[in-house]
């Protein structure tokens, strides 16, 4: 199985990248090849600093690097030769099991959706992303940022997602989908949020337990906990700056820890015939291996089957 | 100057409500009076065990309680001597300067829209809440809940609301107005944000400075921070539940003590003709007190007045 990385993608890349790929190749030895995309004259000095370390990284070259602030769908157009697009190329020709990247998160996107396509059935992919749970337990929260606006039936679609990836990925035998909203009783929350609690209240593949309000995202009230990509990336932001915080102001504690995205790594691009991960811009070495050993473990447990299957209508 | 209290609201009442009362009194002594809302039997023998540092207490009995599990409309209604219902008619009446209560938030929604009402220009009343700052100062927050969908044209209001607030209350010169959002750029959002933006934008009654992340809560970016009271909401209730994970860790820290309900007292209703402020249930002593030092400080910097000029078209 290879899984793939993009070695341009990030503010400290293609350093960072590839220290992060040397650190996933170690810890998937004998099970899974990293293959890294990239410029060879930006790569391939570092693979040979890195000598029999990085003896089993494949380097899959490219010429062009689609920057941060580029405009996603534009430059994923004008760049056919990016690392993105290429990467994307070889997962969508089933070269690689999984595409990581910590660059342009739009472009990401656009990718996914143009070049590996939403899967049959699926309205909206949606971005995904973990929560430490204060019981030892990780959840799981979507979409955190790929649909501001979302109608009531992709919030239902986002809690089959969710709890198909809570149960294959997470491992988690009964998923308990919770829906954000601003109160736990069924007649609150917005408009949109009222209709989705009615569908998902009644679908028969996930295990629904109502309303959660934002002082439940760390509990274990839920393990997947559906919002909006709007709510998502606010709640996914603030978070992560209370965490930051925490640490500017020396704070040191084990659960919080578990807050930082190093420790999680990646946001799965949930919906898509493949696997597909978008890092964080700031990605260190640890979060670039911890994506590449998400994008592993959702290839290994075939989650994109699962989601195809569970969605043929 | 009188301020009114409900004794009967919260979880501790009367006892938390007559002890914060008590607090305030001392604090409050030659600027203004406290005056209680409840049952003669309830509180009347608190008092007395307070004795002489209960003494400027007024109590104005009232019969009926509101309970926190009630249907607020139909509650209010319903118990026209309800503590909640006096202490509104008192408001209204122009016999106390501001009203605040820790009981039934519904209930006190309902209140201020049927007896005081909105004032004149105003589309919806918003409830505010308080974030603490990191360079030492704070900053307010609406809407937190009172209205989950908002059209443009009410987030616009709220950013002139908080503004006025910030300037007259908070004594910020120019308070920054900022738009929660899931991205700096102006194109980011959702199709309300986005539109809330071109308005905001050109308003000349507020010092727009742009979009908000989740991030920027508690940094100096803006002194007012308006969004839909679905995402305040769940802002809120998430910064109270990280708070309270950290008290249960042990994680002492003056800033994040900051973010206590306790030393903010109390979310104020902005945009009706009276001052109304909405107490947490579990409120403590403390935050009964600083809810009070609130409503004294509104009135004292006559906040409706200035609402009303600003609004009057």
């Amino acid at each position: 199985m290879k899984i793939a990385l993009d070695a341009m993608g990030g503010d400290f890349a293609p350093q960072a990248a590839v220290a992060g790929a040397v650190l996933a190749a170690q810890q998937l030895a004998g099970k899974a090849q990293v293959v890294l995309i990239g410029t060879e004259e930006a790569v391939r000095p570092l693979l040979q600093e890195y000598g029999p370390a990085a003896a089993t990284l494949e380097l899959v070259p490219s010429t062009q690097v689609i920057e941060m602030g580029e405009h996603p769908a534009k430059a994923f157009q004008q760049k056919p030769d990016s690392s993105i697009a290429v990467g994307y190329r070889l997962l969508h020709s089933g070269t690689v099991e999984a595409f990581c990247s910590a660059g342009n998160t739009g472009a990401m996107l656009v990718g996914a959706m143009f070049t590996v396509k939403a899967v049959p059935g699926v309205l909206r992919p949606a971005i995904a992303n973990f929560v430490p749970k204060l019981d030892g337990g990780m959840g799981i929260m979507l979409d955190v940022g790929a649909n501001a606006d979302c109608k009531p039936e992709m919030l239902e679609q986002f809690g089959e997602l969710g709890s198909l990836y809570a149960q294959y990925v997470l491992g988690i035998a009964r998923p308990k989908v919770g829906l954000m909203s601003l109160g736990e009783e069924e007649g609150k929350g917005s408009a949109v949020t009222q209709a989705a609690h009615q569908l998902l209240k009644v679908n028969p593949h996930v295990h629904f337990i109502g309303n959660l309000e934002g002082r439940d995202l760390f509990n274990d009230k839920a393990d997947v906990i559906v919002c909006d990509g709007f709510t998502g990336n606010v709640i996914l932001k603030m978070a992560e700056s209370m965490y930051d915080i925490m640490v500017t102001r020396q704070l040191d504690d084990e659960f919080f820890a578990r807050v930082n995205y190093e420790t999680i790594g990646g946001s799965p691009i949930l919906g898509i015939n493949d696997n597909a991960i978008i890092g964080h811009g700031v990605s260190t070495p640890r979060a670039i291996c911890n994506m590449l050993m998400q994008g592993y473990q959702m290839a290994y447990a075939g989650i994109v089957d699962q989601i195809k299957d569970s969605f043929k209508s």
